[in-house]
């Protein structure tokens, strides 16, 4: 489980209070601000603060006064045309919080958008957890064939059972190890009085990429939305799509407009090459054009017609 | 004034309300929310927005799931402790929004400031107020004779009054032809309907500097900071500086521990070259040292003697 | 003109010299290094440094020793691959620098790009040149009736005249009082010994918004097709796309295949949202599809029929 | 060794052309581009491409047409001067790209630098070699038990034997299973026909954080000094303090002003609080001042000392 009962309680403690504010607040994040979201076997993701909603994007459009407009049906309006346009620069008002518990390989990948900002939890300062990752069987797959960097068919039950053993039996080792090279428990009570501790920014050296970290992570909406976009996707690694995939539910909570604007204009959206465009044209207008013909390569023509329901 | 009387009124009317949240608060900045704090002569700075306190910085430092620390004293001394170290990502997790209405070659210098985000007024959409800045007579000043980019002497009062004089006729008549040029008044109604009117975005370009614009800007905790240190200085111009001396009112009301941080730290503070520190420690130790042995120039060692009293 | 005597000569002299360099080379940017390609009527974009090519592109994506790959076909299928998936950090890896001229308001949007690096003629510092922009009559228009950030239909001939007429005494006697203000002419000699000068930084506010300004800009390869693909666009200003356009040839000079995948993979590229695809999927069945059965509005109904040649 | 065979005529192969360029060169770093500077037991540090030199700057804080100043003196007072003072945008016209191979752990911290442009090996597409960081004994050490992030004594030698062997036989085992997983070797040949493989993006996550990987790593001067005055600090980590250290002598090859400007004003600098500056006035006049009485904490009193040789 992700939790200690301590977390749970200081989680909770936070929750119970209320501070009267002169601050616009969002409803639908308010309900669940501060709860652990589980991902993954012991991974998490927390809302811990935000800035803006809905009405904060329409404000700033503006450069208003006030709230921007009164009704509803204005707002959506204009987020929608503001997100159709790439008008991009009123989505950066509103910002939001995590407190995200996530694998080091995940951490890895997340921490290649650099427009955020972040505190991760010091392992030169503080010991570890020991909790690590293991996928589960049905997560379990082989190299794709045709994606050089995704997953294909998943392994068979028997064989996924050995190799889960064989990560698990790795990284209790590993963790045996680091706690043995530390001569400290993760409470920081020494082990043997007797034996020297080697230093906490290297012992961690020996634990491998599947063990969790924990950080607070910062951004705005617009960067959030390019996030997802690339991360809530089905070329993105499973393990950090399973944490893109719970932060939608939260930007559906947080901002519902721009939400369903993001749905409408990004998320399901599709993009078409220029020859694409041409083919796309000549199609319409009742003309046969053949891959050959359209100036796309094989592979380009087949996402072209998947896209379009064309096999 | 800065306001019209519509604006007081929807700024009042925001004012008003109380929204219960659970996110913490800053109870300094809450009590000046959405007020508009006058600067020069047509210009303002309001907080319209802002998340986290100086607790939040705590909370991040430790990647905590609560509230970081419970007592003041504990949260002030790590507060100092970061900001002394230059462990800057936890100041990076609070984030503060202002609605500043300057003049255009402020917003310029302004918007060098990189790390931020920013929403214009477009005056291609919309139509400039008639307001623009002329300096009080204190601030007209000849070039400075020692710093090239800076100001110098006040100007003979009799002179400034002429030099007030011919910037306030010429802002009025640009003005007048901006107006003439759109064939519209501010409110978007025709002047003469038998005359074109010239596109928003050319018509514009007849505007001198010193005319108001309105931006929204945000940004987060550390970045502020950095902006302070540059723009509240001696070395800034002081149209912009009176603009960095508000705030810095505004940062003392949202984060007082980091302020006062801020203040020893950094604003305060002084910065010794390796050559100042050589002659620093001979010094201290009783001997002499002329400014020819210290591989000083002589404006570095005038800036050494005047910074340590020593003139 | 853009350029004296002076600077064409310090130009030439420039580009006179060959350095050898064991670092890799754009041919086609080579022959245009340092040239001054006019825009506007005193305005110029040049090259001043460039760093990689095509080739760097692929050997980024690979992190490769030596070159990446030594066939040409490959290098272009990876880069029109890498563009197509949005692979975009390869391209990061090349960066060039300009010196543009261009007016103050041109200026104040293209800093709005916040990813780059500039360095921007200091008028606290130096006195600007006397260099404003005055539309052509071709290019002074109304108000677009439909576009409310842009222009419509052309002036008549006769009110362009005036306009052009206005526009230009009132930049004439901006600068003249400019001058008479700094008590300075441009090289800086007094011009009445007897009268006081007014501060620089203050001076220039009384320059209107069409005057030349210079900068040197940094940029990589990546953020540089952004900022082309919103600058060399419909929608944006005339006078900034000016500049965009003749940034595209040297972007076609400097890295050919990206330049080739760049207008076909965005440039002349489209995009469809959700419900414009499923209206899409529906016509390409044979089906009829209704504005009012489609979900789109209007406006973006005919922006869907334009883009395929519909109506 | 770093580097295979083959790297190496890599490597050898780029350095023998030469490219005639209008671009201005750095002769230092000519002499050794490309070249694999060894840090670690399996990591180097190699400059692959660079954009300018000292007179860059120069030409940027002047925007000038031609060269900037023709004297080489004048370049280097000009900037002193800029250094000195934070006027750093000159310094971002200055650009550098580095190949480097690193341990994970290492690249963790590299890579909170967000101000770059980053491609590392992709272990989702490709498999990693099965390089290892093993700390030589002088580098094994126990936790400070002042500085609650850093190293204190070094461990004992018969000790320092046994961890190494620990840690190296832990990511002997590691890479096994590595293999193992993949059922391939790192040219890509399948081990074991027979079984199934793993997706490379699960398998990787069995390797320990010490495994090295790979970047190609791009930064603007200003922002490699600031990376430099953070990791070639007695505070950062000695792993990455190495590689600091060897991209410190790069610098000095560079761009030899600026980097005698940085050792000056930055590198060998110090920076004293607000409390520090009024001690340090007092003491200059021959005043006695004790901690009590300095408004600083024992700890601070301690640094302050020992900055000014006091004890």
């Amino acid at each position: 489980m992700a939790l200690t009962q301590t977390q749970e309680q200081e989680i909770q403690d936070t929750q119970t209070q209320l501070y009267p504010s002169r601050r616009e607040v969002s409803p639908g994040l308010e309900d669940v601000l501060y709860d652990a979201f589980p991902v993954l076997d012991h991974g998490f993701v927390r809302v811990i603060d935000y800035m803006g909603n809905d009405s904060a994007i329409v404000q700033a459009a503006r450069v208003s006064y006030g709230k921007g407009t009164k009704k509803k049906t204005e707002d959506r309006g204009l987020i929608h045309y503001l997100l159709r346009h790439a008008h991009t620069t009123p989505f950066e008002m509103c910002e939001i919080k995590f407190h995200v518990k996530l694998p080091f390989f995940v951490a890895r990948q997340w921490l290649r958008h650099r427009t955020a900002n972040v505190n991760e939890y010091s392992a030169r300062y503080s010991i570890l957890d020991k909790e690590f990752y293991i996928p589960s069987q049905e997560h379990l797959a082989s190299q794709s064939p045709t994606n050089k960097q995704g997953r294909g068919e998943t392994l068979s039950s028997e064989y996924s059972n050995y190799v889960i053993a064989m990560l698990r039996t790795d990284a209790e080792n590993a963790y045996a190890h680091y706690e043995e090279l530390l001569n400290e428990d993760p409470d920081g009570n020494t082990l043997d009085s007797y034996k020297e501790g080697l230093a906490r920014e290297l012992a961690r050296t020996n634990l491998s990429l599947n063990f969790y970290t924990q950080m607070y992570w910062k951004i705005d909406l617009h960067n959030l939305m390019h996030f997802l976009t690339l991360r809530a996707d089905s070329h993105a690694q499973y393990e950090i799509r399973a944490y893109a995939d719970v932060m939608l539910t939260l930007l559906e909570r947080w901002v519902p407009f721009t939400y369903e604007a993001y749905i409408q204009y990004r998320k399901e959206a599709a993009h078409f090459s220029k020859n694409a465009l041409a083919v796309l044209k000549k199609r319409l207008k009742g003309e046969e054009v053949t891959q050959e013909e359209s100036g796309m390569s094989k592979r380009e023509w087949q996402e072209f017609s998947e896209a379009l329901d064309l096999l």
